[in-house]
This record gives C-alpha cells, structure tokens and sequence, in this order.
C-alpha cells in the first residue's frame, strides 16, 4: 500500500539531515512532504531528483499522511501531534515535548526497540546526549546490569541549532581579530571558553539538560534503578557530543570483554588503540551514524566499575538518524497509524 | 639576613607570570637572579622597576642562591636540581621530574604546608590538573573523609606552554578561514575539536597525566586510600582548566554545609548561582590566584556523594602562584637551604 511520510521541520539544522538520510535510505515510502513554517514554506527544494515545494506546517498538511518525522520546536510539535493524530498519522518527535509522558513510547532502537509497539499515536526521540549514552550503555547492561552512570559531557554548539553554530563562528573570528560579541544563543561567550550549562535550572541544583539525562535513560531502559549523576558542559566545538562515561555494573565486566560487547553492538564503533593516540573526537565522528567508543578501561576506584570515552553526532544519531531509524523500524513492523 | 632567590626557566610561559608575582608579593627578598637557557640569556628584561639581564642557566649561576623557583621541562629541572643543591639552594621545582620522589615533599600549601619542612633541597609543585582539585577537596577531606574521586578534566592548550597556545589560535584561524593547518604541539587539530589524551599512555589504559591525578594526590593527602578515576581531556581553550569533579566521603555531606566549607577555605572562591547563570568558566576565572568552585550539588547515584565543578588559572594556581606560595611559606618557616 502506498505511504506517504512527511518531514516537519524539513529546512532546519536537524530536518535537513533527515531528507539527506531518506535520500540514502529506502524506507519503502513513495510519497514525501516537506513541509516548514511560514518563514520557509513555499521555498522549492530538490529532494530525491526531484523539485519539492516546501509546504506549510498546518492542520490541512497531515492529510493522508502515514508517518511524520518532526523536527522542531517544543510548541511546534505539539500543535504537530494534535494536527497529525487527527488524521491518523504517526507522530516521530524529536523535540522534548513527549518524551515523559507515560503513554508516549521513547524508542532507541538499538537498545528498546519493543517500546514502540506500544505507541498511541506518538513516539519520541531522545535528547541528543541521551541517546549516544544509552546506545553505548546497552551491552554492558544487558551483560551485567547497570546500576550507575556518572557522566560529564562535552557538547557542542550545533545542539542549540543552526544559531549555536553560527555564534561559535562568528565570536570565535570576533575573538581573534580583538573585536567585540554581543552573544545571544549562549548565556555566555562560547568562543575559546566553556560553559558548565545546557537549559535552565531544574532539579536539586541539576540543569534541564542533565535531568534529561537522569529521566530519559531510565525511562528507555524500563529501570528506576539506574541511577545517573550527569554534568553537562558546553565546549566550542561545531558538532558532535563527547561524554566521559563511568558505570558501575551488578557484575564485573573485564575491559576485553567490554571491548568484545561493543564491538559487537549493533550501532557502536570502536575507535580505542590509546599507543597510536587513536580514539573518537568530533573531528573523525561528524557525519557519521554511530557512536564510537574509546579509551575503554577499569574504573581505578571502584570494584565493578568500567570507564570510557563516547563521541557521536548530535544531529545525526543524537537525533535525525534515530528518528529516520524509528520510522524504519515502525514500517518493518507495520505499527504506522495512530492507534490514540 | 639578605636572601636571593632566582628565577630558572624566567621567560616560559609559566616564568613570566612567576616574575608579576613577585613584582606584586613582598616575599623578604632583596635579590633575584632571573635565569633561562641559551636562547633567552643576555636579554634584558625589566622587573620590579630595575633592568635586569637574564643569565644563563648553569651551575655557577646559582653561587650565592639561597632558593630557586624552577619553570623548566623535566630534563633541565633535573641539572638545576643538582647544580642548586651544590651550592645549597632549595630548589622549589614545578617540573614532573621530582614529584613522586620518595624524599621530595610534593606541596600545595593550602593543602599539606607541612609536608615542606622535610625537604632534602627539593619541594615539587604538583601538576596543574591535580593542583586545584586537592585545593578543593581539602575542606571536604577535613571534615568527611574523601574515599572516592571521579573526575573529568577540560584542560586548556595553555597546560601545553606558548607553543600550545600558539596553535590554538592559528588553528583556529585556518579552520574560520578554510585553510589547511599542520598541528605540532598536539597529537590531532585542537581548533574547535576535543582530544581525549593528554601526556602519554602510562597506567592500565590511563594516560600520565590522568597517573598524575591519581598518585599526586594520594601523596599530597598522605593517603593512599584516596581511589581517584580520571579523565583528561584537552579541548579548544586557550587559559584556565575545568574539571567536573564527584567526591564520595566516609561521612555524608550536605551542600549547604559543603558551601559553607568551600566559602570559608583559603585559596577557594565559591560562584555559585544556577538560576542566575553565575558559575565558574575560563572566561571568569583567567588570571586569577584563586581555585573557582560552582555548581555544588548532590550526587544523584550514591548516598555520600557530592558533585562540583571546579575552575582555575593553571598557570597561576597551577604553577606559579602554587611555587611563588611554596617560596613564601619556606621563607616564612626559615626552611630554606639545602639539608641534603
């Protein structure tokens, strides 16, 4: 039967990736609507050979639509849900306003892929730092389970969107060349500084971000009792989440067996040869789908402890990839329509 | 009785800020002899009003030193060591050449000042990345006990000398400007990039500097049972290193108490304000003595735990201030001269 998906979003920081990944991909889907807001619509876009006319985000748009891949704002997205439930059509939404509501499936899926079965009409992505943690957790929790995370993130500019990206361009040349930046997508300048920040304050002296985290982690994995003590930290890098990771695990796990887990791991990538200084940066993980680990190695101060270094980029697996990967996974499977 | 105290390795980058403090310090010295290698000796350099003619570093220079504050790579630090102590003059070194030595106190003086009087000629100062967090970590180890440190390191390119400075801004610039670039100072491009090593592989898949981490600190504690897990990680950041820092102590501590203690420690200042976006950054903290702690919060994954972030200068508290603190306090003590 003819399917027709649509791509919300389609011309922002995240959207954009979505068409090159549908473009890459064969998700047995025969019709495609791009559509955008107001500031967009009506632009032509070329999108698998052929010209697309970039149509409005309204409630007239989701007619006859299948699936939709949403990438946008949080009130965006929820006018989105309400429009596209509507007309019976599946909702992927990648923003953060589902993700917690209990009837809203939250899917990775390489790692709880049986969640999405049970969608009422809408199924969420993670947040982006979310998503490369739990890929990476997966095989050591299915091994030997997880009881806690300590994670400290490095995350880049491209996860406060095109703005971001672009601040760090401009404040970082208005940082050489000794003139002034008047910043406005961070808090503070990004350019040659840190910032130990991402959202607003949350929980317990905990940021938005780093509850997130908390939250999202042990909601994928059907677990309260994965406990996560995360630091989110912007650096001024393009693109790509780095996260140093410790966990500590029910059974020990010995570095060459976690190695072996990883490697073996649907999604991961293995870059760990620490003698050759070869290990996953931003630099050699942009653009590409996987999370890639290194620096693997026994937590010097704890029993069943294991440590490493995680790299993967925030827009592809940390968001349009594992969306266009639950679209994939909801056509296999036949769950497209809102069952709400 | 007049004192001399030179100044080894005077114009690195560490040197140069050791001569602004002790323009700004009176530390009871009447004269300063200002040493380098080849390169730099013969130039004249003003310093506390007077023209002084940097000398050259070796062995007669140090006739008549009674202390000596050593800025140098290991390998030089090893012969100033050697020709001072002839001439008994106590060496104050900041190199990594002497620090785990069984006879050499290794001092930070907010820390374990009473570690200097058992000198045998030689006081290290510790590496940069351990330097601040033994600072902080002091007032909670008096009152709990510290059993567990998890520790994950953004360490600026200053830790990497000029030179390492120097490619990050070049680097930056060709990477704005789409040119090619060829890094030397570090292993992999830095600009808008992260590394995850620094120093070399050292230790069951840690590198030396993240070994620095751990043995220093169990020596500057004199407690072995400290168990220290660390991660250093370089990234585009031209001054100042940030650590995101998780303690676990014998006896629970709450934050008010912890902010209590962190504001009433000499050598700490605590910002700390979320829902203000008030915190530690490299931005706020450059060319300050002090050690910054902020984002003081609960540890989320255990019962005794406590997380902070943690923010200082490393050439100033991480080096010169740290030595130029020593040669106050060995000064102050009467312990100078050589005992070996």
């Amino acid at each position: 039967m003819s399917k027709c998906l649509a791509v919300a979003g389609a011309t922002g920081a995240v959207g954009t990736i979505v068409l090159q990944l549908l473009e890459q991909r064969d998700l047995g889907v025969d019709r495609f609507k791009l559509l955008a807001s107001k500031r967009s619509a009506g632009k032509q876009i070329e999108f698998r050979g052929q010209q697309h006319t970039i149509e409005l985000l309204e409630p007239a748009a989701f007619e006859d639509v299948d699936i939709v891949i949403a990438s946008t704002p949080d009130d965006v997205a929820i006018d989105i849900v309400k429009w596209a439930t509507e007309k019976n059509a599946l909702v992927i939404d990648e923003s953060g306003a589902h993700r917690m509501l209990e009837h809203v499936p939250l899917v990775v899926p390489e790692v709880n892929p049986e969640a999405a079965a049970n969608h009422q009409g809408v199924i969420a992505s993670p947040n982006c730092s979310t998503t490369q943690m739990v890929v990476a957790m997966k095989p050591l929790h299915d091994e030997a389970t997880i009881r806690r995370v300590i994670v400290s993130t490095y995350q880049a500019t491209s996860g406060a969107g095109v703005a971001g990206q672009d601040e760090l361009v401009q404040s970082s040349r208005a940082r050489l060349d000794n003139q002034s930046f008047e910043n406005s997508a961070f808090a503070h300048n990004i350019a040659f500084n840190c910032i130990p920040q991402i959202g607003s304050a949350k929980h317990a002296g905990y940021t938005s971000e780093e509850m997130k985290m908390v939250w999202e982690t042990q909601k994928i994995f059907d677990d309260p009792n994965i406990q996560v003590c995360p630091t989110c930290v912007r650096i001024p890098v393009e693109n790509c989440h780095s996260e140093s990771i410790l966990v500590e695990t029910e059974k020990p796990i010995s570095v060459e067996r976690a190695r072996e887990l990883f490697e073996n791991a649907v999604g991961i990538t293995v870059i760990d040869e620490l003698d050759a200084q070869q290990y996953p940066m931003p630099d050699n993980c942009n653009e590409r789908d996987e999370v890639f680990i290194g620096r693997i190695r026994r937590d010097l101060s704890s029993e069943n402890g294991l440590t490493f270094w995680c790299v993967s980029d925030n827009l592809r697996k940390g968001a349009a990839t594992n969306a266009v990967q639950i679209a994939e996974l909801v056509l296999d499977q036949n769950l497209i329509g809102c069952k709400a």
